[in-house]
């Protein structure tokens, strides 16, 4: 299939490397052009020039940019899904708001549109592993999923046009409780005089347990932040998290609570650090 | 060896149970009279009127009770710690302050005390697959070891006297962030119309994974709570912790927080309930 990639960044690089390795041909755009030409250098293809001309020859146009705006300047102003032909399918990975997500689909009634934002991280994106979360109309997701197989390692498809966003604000509200309560048992275990490795190594196997607590206990309390995924993307998401709970009406208080620590985190210098710095509250 | 079992509760009772079939010859000693006639009827071994009788002659005492003041009332006032035997062991299960797990250490040189609070519930102890955190000497906790193996999955030795109370608070700060950040997203994810299942379904191997969103998240969807582990126990804890973070001068916003919440799910007629029903506040 004719396949085109808008947005080559630490996600979009490496799974549009996916899709050519999976026998597509592959266009990419990318707003930094160098970054396009040394994809096309790696993987071969061809790069477009600007969005529209990206989209419009695909039989499925995919992209995986920053935010909101972004998207927005992609597709929209930059005119790719006017673009794009009768029948084709548009496949976003940008975690951005459900909102957005649900203006792109009505945008084009005659073009398959998914929602498709994914977790796993630069990991996860690198070794085509990714969790891959689906909303839009069926058919959509019947002509999605064959394409995302290149790069994921779970896709599901939760509901109509928006509920891929949704599904990904519910994986980081979680993420942000865990999160904190782990950063707090941290900071009690070191204040306490506790050896963190002795203490997770008890606890870890019960009521307690998290993939964090597996993955991230002992780095935060070593005090290593310089991996993951960084502060600055989390508190984006997590401002979709609120504005969405505001919308619709409900209060998330550790959420909410969360987002304002990692405001803390941010003003420490920890922008570029993986979300464990958040016991850098605690131990600076 | 001889052994005496102060405290036949949910948590106790199959707890002296394991050691009797371990090969122990067993006292038990039980506030409620009933409750240890039971015990000697299903199990043999000999019933102590008092607490200081059950003491008196024992190896090993084991204590699980309530709160600080049952276990003050059970070995200072009852005696029982006074007439133990010189190089006898003592092993409080009790969950409490880490200040009177230091005070009966240091109440009694020539006895061998070990601090032991539990994790794994009622059905931990039922099962004998019990994780156990130990504080106390390393001549201390050698000779509680192998006492413990009865009815443990998981035994370490933490550190001094009040180490092993220490290790349990910080499992309890961990679960207290797990659970709010999970309360959370169930309320948000019903709030958003999505399904439940499908969303833990595929959320729930990355890094929001918890053994909570494991056990809990579906449960707490359909708002089922009549299992597990009480929220007016998880509240004495969080009591204990909150106690122990301000002695230590530190701050816990986030379990501060769900300590409250917590108020608010009790005031709900949540207080039997499991720990999981933290939901309930957004839910009712």
């Amino acid at each position: 299939m004719r396949v085109s990639f808008l947005g080559l960044g630490v996600m979009g690089y490496p799974m549009a490397g996916h899709l050519a390795r999976a026998g597509h041909g592959v266009t990419v755009y990318n707003r930094t052009a160098a970054r396009a030409e040394a994809w096309v250098t790696e993987h071969g293809g061809r790069r477009a020039m600007t969005p529209a001309e990206a989209a419009q020859d695909a039989d499925v146009v995919l992209t995986c940019v920053g935010n909101d705006d972004d998207l927005r300047q992609v597709m929209l102003e930059g005119g790719a899904l006017a673009a794009m032909r009768p029948g084709a399918l548009y496949v976003d990975h940008t975690t951005v708001s459900a909102a957005i997500a649900r203006e792109l689909a009505a945008a084009r009634g005659d073009v398959l549109v998914v929602d498709a934002p994914v977790s796993g991280g630069q990991a996860g994106a690198e070794k085509g592993a990714l969790t891959i979360m689906c909303g839009g109309s069926p058919e959509a997701f019947a002509a999605a999923e064959p394409v995302l197989a290149a790069y994921a390692r779970r896709v599901g498809h939760m509901g109509p046009a928006g509920s891929g966003q949704l599904t990904k604000m519910v994986n980081q509200i979680a993420i942000a409780g865990v999160l904190e309560g782990l950063a707090e048992a941290v900071h009690f275990a070191l204040a306490a005089g506790l050896d963190a490795g002795s203490v997770f190594d008890v606890i870890g196997k019960g009521a307690a347990q998290s993939w964090q607590m597996d993955n991230r206990a002992l780095t935060m309390a070593k005090g290593t932040f310089d991996f993951g995924f960084a502060v600055d993307w989390m508190r984006k998401d997590l401002g979709l998290v609120l504005d969405e709970a505001k919308r619709m009406g409900i209060s998330l208080p550790a959420t909410a609570l969360v987002d304002q620590f990692y405001g803390d985190v941010q003003a420490m210098g920890g922008r570029r650090q993986d979300t464990s710095s958040l016991v850098r509250r605690f131990r600076g």
